[in-house]
């Protein structure tokens, strides 16, 4: 059994809660692994469920048995579930946010895999990246980033690969932003510019907080993942980016308890002139 | 330590034996494993070498100790050598021919893994294709032939994901043979069509036998290649083509000791008024 742990219940983690109950048969009898959802974590609160008790999150339910988030204990009670089962524990973590990262090292020293299109690990500090790295070495886990460069593409373990073969990386070359090349593809002299980013956000395609596309952070971290795939020990800060997001903007937050990316396209309405 | 042995020692095997020693330092600090060439075989002979002695392969030399091929005798000798190191075994089948492919079952049930550009495998009879499948599944060995389809790009294993992940597979669209394609786009009126191809072959862009491009061979063999990672149970034949190859040519076959790509290219200069 694969004892699964959700990390983000948003409209990413549901989907793929949904996706897994709906291939667990298929991926059990094609690989022989059970599949199971042994714990979903949210912003404030988590439930960790008993074996064989998944069917409750169909259709994107959130189970009873509610708790405060502590992500430590969700990693013991699926290394609980592995050891008791034989199997594996993997957490998947579908935020864009710091905090799961920070617990990366722990969960793969102990042999919990990790899944994640987050760049925060791959981008963050390079002392907490090497740690990251030499701990699933250490615990036999895998730690399962392709997503966070290309999305569905494969890029980065292919490129691993090539090195690994031998062969030396001279440039790096693409689109490092769907967003960006949206936005500027679809602006034309005329268009209020917050106009576009609002049909970028609507569409899906900007990231939760849309300045993190804006001020090129976004690709930034996709720019420092393939550098340190290529051997260099760089910081995200090492990475020369021009930001679209007004100054003003650069340390707003919105009201509390509003959508944080529906507010900012409202707050950047009053900075269509100088763009 | 992973024993390799290496079947077929034209360009791509002794490049392919250059690049090992070359790069085994760094694959044996990076990951942990030693990489040994225990064996190469050619069309007739075969050398079975020992543990630590591989260096005498510099600069695709042929080493001494040669004697009449046997692949079912150098794959005992891999999973020996293995077996003793407590290490793996790995066939690495560089040719275009069926005769390894016809060992490929026997080898993976026995614990060896193989890995090949071959499209014999994927494209030939369906039950044997099953056999393979099983063999690398009962034997814990893998089989590895992603560069079947797309060269160094990487489609058969993401499409095995996509499909594993629950996608369903509408359509695949692609341009199945980069040789067909330099031939249409370089080809203009008024050029004989003989020396587009000659001009192909001297790029290194044909298979070793031109007429598996021409016939559409090569493209039905990837095409049946994808159509099975679809879960379709087809035959190569079962793939409409339509043939470039003069209809006297299809059972032609060269004077001995001829190379078989240079002599086609001269014989079909008799047809470019057909073409």
């Amino acid at each position: 059994t694969l004892h699964l742990g959700i990390v983000g219940y948003g409209l990413v983690g549901k989907e793929l809660v949904n996706q897994v109950l709906a291939s667990a048969k298929g991926l059990e009898s094609e690989l022989g692994v059970r599949v199971e959802v042994a714990g979903i974590a949210r912003s404030k609160t988590m439930v960790l469920l008993k074996p064989g008790s998944d069917g409750g999150l169909d259709g994107g339910a959130w189970p009873a048995g509610e708790e405060p988030v502590d992500l430590e204990k969700m990693g013991s009670h699926l290394l609980a579930a592995a050891a008791a089962s034989g199997g594996k524990a993997l957490v998947v973590d579908n935020t864009a946010s710091d905090a799961p990262a920070e617990m990366y090292e722990k969960w793969l020293a102990a042999g919990a895999s990790v899944a994640t299109p987050n760049k925060r690990a791959g981008s963050g500090p390079y002392p907490r990246y090497e740690k990251i790295m030499a701990a699933a070495a250490a615990g036999g886990s895998h730690f399962l980033y392709e997503a966070t460069v290309g999305a569905g593409l494969p890029i980065i373990f292919p490129l691993k690969n090539l090195i690994r073969a031998g062969d030396k990386v001279e440039a790096v070359e693409g689109i490092f932003s769907g967003t960006l090349s949206y936005i500027f593809n679809t602006w034309k002299p005329g268009m209020k510019f917050s106009d576009v980013v609002k049909e970028a956000k609507d569409k899906g395609f900007t990231e939760p907080d849309p300045r993190d596309d804006l001020s090129g952070t976004d690709v930034a971290r996709k720019v420092t993942i393939l550098a340190r795939e290529c051997g260099l020990k760089i910081e995200l800060g090492d990475v020369p980016v021009k930001s679209l997001v007004p100054d003003a903007l650069q340390d707003w937050s919105p009201a509390d308890g509003a959508n944080l990316g529906d507010a900012f396209v409202e707050e950047i309405k009053a900075y269509d002139d100088e763009m």
